[in-house]
């Protein structure tokens, strides 16, 4: 991997992400997020409700990258089987925690506090709670690994509390060019400056607007006068096809 | 897994994703069409453009799974390094196809069809091509392995010429309950029409509303009777909340 550490990985836990009844949003949330702290996303997986398959991604990711995020599968009902199988995943019990407990009853009121509801006061023992500001029911980080909801509004609320805590990544810069050229006709030049500037990465993505061609060229890297290079080459590069191409920076102050 | 054969993987190449900077369009629209055809998508992972992570990841799940589905990496530029990783992954050659180049010369024309354009007639040895409608530039199937475009709409292209060769699976029978009433208030009867249904397959999936919580119940399985029985049992559960409910059914003629 060319990745500098620190390092992250998603695993989405869900049944309706694979069957294509509901299409993902946590993960570009969740990647925009980390990016902000420089932390990459390594690798994402998208697994059933199902605790072997839990238990065998998260004990095949967790030794591997710095960070691990799961999404999905801690709400009250019968197939919100994340917990028990992230406690098996690590080898210890699942208890009910005091403080979760606490959290739930002054949500729901003490005399609403159903035995379904009290269900997500369950984390794995020696997991420590993530706040929820929209339901209560908390997520938990255990180990490197932290278990998040799967609504969405309610992961990039726990995003939030949990990112700033996370070891900052090297600062990465990047540049952005926008351009009404098929990257076919770049690609010659673009694999040159690609090869001449071996430390930064340069993705090219093809786009259609109204018909036409074009293709977003991003330079990233952690030298910020490197990116800059290249963001100059691929500006002269695109000129003869787009006198007027998008240009964003990122990462510069 | 409790998937019945024929099942797939989806394995995303791409650093966009990873980086936040595109949202994944690929996932659910390639589920959708298999569940046209009941074949149950059993993992997804994404990956960044990058040889060891595409060769590991394609050779761990090609055997696991009837057919696996790439998206992306297949274009002109530097950075698309699928096919050579999937020809390593198999362990072959790459070479030239003389019917890509045709399609290629055919869509560009001999005089434009650039060393960049004619890299994308190059195919792991023994592939067969998926025809793109749309672009020219051929996808290819190689062993129980799709390679398809990133590009969504070349993807669904692809897609729409692949998914009618393949195997069937066992016909899925889905209905989808969906009542203002919070997941947590019907948790414990829901899992008890579970236990007594446990070739079901019930998901709970709560929604927010109109600030109004509630709870979208999809029973699946194979079994056309179950399925409606399970599907009576939870619209007798919701009924004391919302007497209203949509209730879609999938599968049956």
């Amino acid at each position: 991997m060319p990745y500098p550490k620190p390092t992250a990985a998603i695993l989405v836990i869900g049944n309706e992400i694979l069957s294509g009844r509901t299409r993902d949003a946590n993960i570009q949330a969740l990647a925009q997020k980390l990016a902000m702290r420089n932390i990459p996303v390594g690798e994402v997986r998208i697994i059933p409700d199902h605790q072997a398959a839990i238990i065998d991604a998260l004990n095949t990711l967790r030794p591997h990258y710095t960070y691990v995020f799961t999404t999905g599968g801690i709400g009250p009902t019968h197939d919100d089987i994340t917990v028990d199988a992230i406690a098996a995943a690590f080898g210890v019990a699942v208890v009910e925690d005091t403080d979760a407990v606490a959290r739930l009853t002054h949500h729901y009121g003490a005399e609403n506090l159903t035995s379904a509801r009290r269900r997500m006061a369950r984390i794995p023992q020696g997991a420590h709670l993530i706040d929820n500001p929209i339901s209560a029911a908390p997520g938990m980080k255990i180990g490197n690994v932290f278990v998040m909801a799967g609504v969405p509004n309610i992961m990039a609320a726990m995003a939030d509390s949990v990112v700033p805590t996370l070891i900052e990544g090297p600062k990465i810069y990047s540049q952005t060019i926008s351009a009404y050229v098929a990257e076919s006709r770049i690609a010659e030049p673009l694999a040159d400056i690609a090869s001449r500037h071996p430390t930064v990465d340069i993705g090219s993505y093809p786009w259609i607007r109204n018909e036409r061609y074009g293709t977003a060229l991003v330079a990233r890297g952690t030298d910020a006068s490197l990116v800059n290079a290249v963001a100059e080459a691929i500006l002269a590069m695109v000129e003869p096809f787009d006198t007027n191409p998008t240009h964003e920076k990122q990462g510069y102050e």
